[in-house]
């Protein structure tokens, strides 16, 4: 049905979502593409061309519907009902970020007034003392059983927090359990199957690239 | 001197300067641009495309000297010399952000066997019961004097790890000390001078558009 959306188009669409469910809350019931494109710093014309990857949102010269578009871009994103997400280390950084998915954050965010459906159900970790605890609810296995508990918990991304040398064992595990997306946070290139896509936080990267603006 | 960068370009730099690292490792003298793109996941086009944006590193058809190609993405960097870098917000993520940065990497990456030059060198938060204490020797200061110690350690560069009510301060904060880049881990879009570049790593954002992909 739909074209091969390129990935840095997917990855505007939430931005898209995060603005349109700013001017739904401001009770505007029309945006444009040149608000859309002020809100997200893009061109008015990249808003209306990344849109076309998914069909028609709105009329020439009247705008988009602001309920509309919030449901399409949900739909697209797959957020209208319920992902599950799993969080595989459970160390410094890995509870920092269980911190922030569940407490503060994606679960149900105040900041943006839309309690979305990314639900964070199962942490997994080796170290004996957690496996078996929970962390606000949510339950600490061992990593052993990754495949088990991703298939029970229907779970379709992994977050993956931990030591760069666990990371690739890791992640063939998640690749063989079905799972479809990986949040890596560890500092290394993954290889899995093509049909599971990688998306990669590198700190390193990131402060390296900012160097480049320090001069 | 040099054109204007686009910024996915330079974000792909410190990619290609870990690809040569990898290669200088293995004691290759010479790397090809398809080489460079097996390893990176981009086309050789690609490769030689961004190359061309910080003039000539090799010759048409003998490929890229390891050494000269490594030191030149190095001082492209900005991180052949030392360049300071501070953290504000030492709670779950900030913590976890200094044990990622100062244990395990930035500083010595024996990953990839080359010490960079991002320094981690002060933190900051508003917790009397951690002000004045240090964690592995970095001193933890109370934020109203993020500018002072701005200046005392030269700090380029600023890793906001606050709660999203308190970003954009913060911010504004940075701006006026002189900070030369941000790297935004709260989930709130930055309003600052177009002198100061950011880039932001958004949780949210990133589970959103994986999210996609679990169709």
């Amino acid at each position: 049905m739909m074209k091969r959306i390129p990935d840095v188009v997917v990855r505007r669409m939430p931005l898209y979502l995060r603005a349109v469910e700013d001017f739904a809350r401001r009770e505007h019931e029309v945006v444009s593409s040149q608000e859309l494109g002020d809100w997200t710093g893009l061109t008015p014309a990249q808003v209306r061309k990344d849109f076309t990857f998914f069909g028609e949102f709105g009329k020439q010269g009247i705008g988009y519907n602001v309920k509309f578009l919030r449901q399409q871009l949900r739909e697209i994103l797959r957020i209208s009902e319920n992902v599950h997400v799993g969080l595989v280390g459970f160390g410094n950084l890995g509870r920092a970020l269980a911190h922030y998915l569940i407490d503060s954050h994606v679960t149900d965010n105040p900041e943006f007034g839309s309690p979305d459906k990314l639900r964070v159900t199962a942490a997994f970790d080796v170290d004996e003392s957690i496996v078996g605890t929970d962390y606000r609810g949510m339950p600490i296995f061992h990593v052993d059983r990754l495949s088990e508990i991703v298939h029970e918990h229907g779970i379709k991304i992994i977050v993956i927090a931990v030591p760069a040398r666990h990371a690739q064992a890791v992640a063939t595990k998640c690749a063989e359990a079905g799972v479809k997306a990986i949040l890596n946070f560890a500092p290394v290139t993954l290889n899995v199957p093509d049909e599971v896509k990688v998306h990669h936080t590198d700190l390193t990267l990131e402060l390296q690239s900012l160097a480049f603006y320090t001069a």
